[in-house]
């Protein structure tokens, strides 16, 4: 095919360091949607990338590219600020619930599509749908209707969002080139940008449970998913928090939905609470609200986010008084008397992904995080399950995530910068 | 599949420049010839060696993996250290054709199976395939027997030859990662491994219309072929030539068969003499006889050498006397009078390969090369082609491949170190 796009050279150029055009970028695109580039061609550049990273410019054009393959919302019929808010992925994270019905107590639209659980990390979509009847797979009119009425949408990506970028990631997971930051940010981005809202908070977490295991790594991932927005003429913030523990108590989908629930009315533990009002603040300021931590606190305190909430569980069919409990209980005491160290948070994520398949109300609840004083026996953890051979289980694999020691350790702060 | 080999963990160990174990890479190729990885793995995990390279032990399991994955030749049946040539690819490299029958005369046995052209570099097996009724695809049984009674063999690389290592580098031909000098390597060695010889001499060829296109390249390559060699208890040498011109006058495939016989009547152009000396030199020396390259030039102007190479010609079934020619042939001259500064030898091999295409008898034969001093309108080269029109086509693009110039140029060595 003379005259055609060169897959060879791009992929050559791209190992080689030489940044290819955006124009180049998106032929390459338009090649992969055509089928004239071999699965194998894509993965290779992949690990070229992986290698030699991309120009910001030309990471631009290849999310576009990835955005404009398949379904996009235009959500310009609702008024105002269109907000989104996105996680780079941790464990019991269920701020998410929390932080969008509270923003949108404010009056400022939150239109959020999100994904499923990936890894050892949670999905909001999986959390949204361990309550009874509640769908997440909206429609682009049901979108746009619920968002012009009730100010608030959380859904789940359709499969025809950005299906390039479901290509290029499947791709990725096979051939280890998942951890490339330029991929990740643009990976996000398309989705984002099919998405259709005007302005976007990105909770970066950092730590081990995060995907992002150093601040400068989130911080490359952060700088790229600001670039990437502010060239669609986006705007965008940063939030970086620590996974180094679970977000709260809870870890597991019906258990992190009543968390939420609590923290919806003030009564959440203290770190979730935290990150959900740096990141309501961080959304509402992109829409032009200055809401002090204060404002927002006694705005959960008067239960009009919680009734936000309940009003998008009723319009999306959800019964939140059916929601599932697990039949078998059972604590996880402390092996010894001391401080807990920590969580090995990685690793709780992998047995909470296990303890929820086809069981949305199995899952972990953390009773004593870092700095905790326990004695020997006393519960660190209430483990959730579907059967006594399943809690058993988890607490033989549960030994292996919680350090005790005499020296109280040092805190880690939840807000980094 | 609990306790399989983990394709995505043995790339991303290989991505992050941590070496396997022979036994991963063992179970690596295993897997792959069981289907098991897919395209996309293959092709990545060859743009991550391209990164990271491979330790030596490594890429010997790989280099014997390939080389066990088809069929094997056992030529313990020929008495004698079996030897074998292989050159890394040029323009006019006929040398196998005078350096075989030479080194075979003083009666030790060469048994070489060759590739076809690559790229710009001609193949040997396109070159004796000009002779009409030659044959390359001899049966292992024909191979053996040849060997025995006539202690020269010349074929083609069976199809079942190593079929891992073409599957691989067919990936690495459309994924940007040809050029991978730890592959390069085991990809020459799988099927120098599989062809059965004793003892190798690699003719490294370095410069313009080489693959390595630099001397540091072309001893890394060189290192691993010997490495890889010796890790399986065979013996070898290296000589490196200069491919900053084409070696010798003739550049296509009957053109080369005419000028290997001269050559092997001690009438062929002086660098294709000089390194066909120092290759039989090498390949004797392996099996224990020190001839002085005097010994060898008596060898060609006596004419043994001519008669076992008739002999081999009889034996594999062709006719000299049926060599072909081209119908068209025409001069092209120097366009101002100077020194010939040189010429485009990448060029000029690709220039070949289209005039061969479909016809074993053209081609170009350099009649002036770097250094020789040339009038305005005497011919520096002529054309063999089938048609008035390639005469047309070759003459235009030829104008680019040669720099005539005031000053006389300073010589290139042949032979480099």
């Amino acid at each position: 095919m003379a005259g055609d796009f060169q897959v060879v050279e791009f992929i050559t150029k791209v190992r080689d360091g030489v940044s290819p055009s955006p124009l180049e970028v998106k032929r390459f695109a338009q090649a992969i949607l055509a089928g004239e580039v071999t699965d194998a061609q894509v993965a290779a550049w992949t690990m070229a990338v992986y290698f030699r990273s991309m120009a910001e410019e030309a990471l631009f054009a290849l999310t576009c590219a990835m955005a404009e393959s398949g379904h996009q919302l235009d959500l310009s019929a609702i008024e105002g600020t269109k907000l989104d808010k996105h996680s780079t992925g941790g464990v019991g994270d269920k701020t998410t619930l929390v932080v969008a019905p509270l923003v949108a107590s404010f009056g400022v639209p939150v239109i959020k599509l999100s994904g499923r659980a990936l890894g050892h990390s949670g999905g909001t979509v999986d959390k949204l749908e361990s309550i009874p009847g509640f769908r997440t797979d909206l429609s682009k009119e049901e979108i746009i209707a619920q968002g012009k009425e009730l100010g608030l949408v959380l859904a789940g990506h359709h499969k025809r969002l950005a299906p390039l970028d479901a290509k290029i990631y499947h791709l990725r997971d096979s051939c280890g080139t998942v951890e490339s930051i330029p991929l990740i940010a643009s990976s996000i981005m398309s989705k984002k940008l099919a998405s259709g809202a005007d302005a976007f908070v990105f909770d970066v977490k950092v730590g081990h449970g995060a995907f992002m295991k150093s601040l400068d790594q989130a911080k490359e991932l952060a700088s790229l998913l600001v670039s990437i927005a502010e060239q669609a003429g986006k705007k965008a913030k940063v939030v970086y928090s620590s996974m180094a523990e679970p977000l709260g108590s809870a870890v597991g989908n019906s258990l992190e939905v009543r968390e939420a629930l609590a923290c919806l009315e003030g009564k959440g533990p203290g770190d979730l609470e935290e990150l959900v009002l740096a990141l309501a603040e961080a959304m509402l300021s992109l829409a032009g609200i200055e809401a002090t931590r204060e404002d927002l606190a006694a705005k959960l305190a008067s239960g009009e986010a919680k009734e936000k909430f309940l009003a998008l569980v009723r319009r999306q069919g959800g019964d939140l008084g059916a929601l599932p409990t697990a039949p078998f209980r059972e604590p996880y005491p402390a092996e010894r008397d001391g401080y807990v160290q920590g969580w090995q948070t990685r690793e709780v994520g992998l047995i909470v992904r296990s303890l929820t398949v086809g069981n949305p109300a199995g899952g972990v609840e953390i009773l004593a995080k870092r700095g905790s004083k326990v004695q020997k026996g006393e519960p660190v953890a209430l483990i959730h399950a579907q059967s006594k051979e399943e809690i058993d289980w988890a607490k033989e694999v549960l030994a292996g995530c919680v350090a005790l020691g005499d020296l109280e350790p040092q805190k880690i702060p939840l807000l980094l910068n």
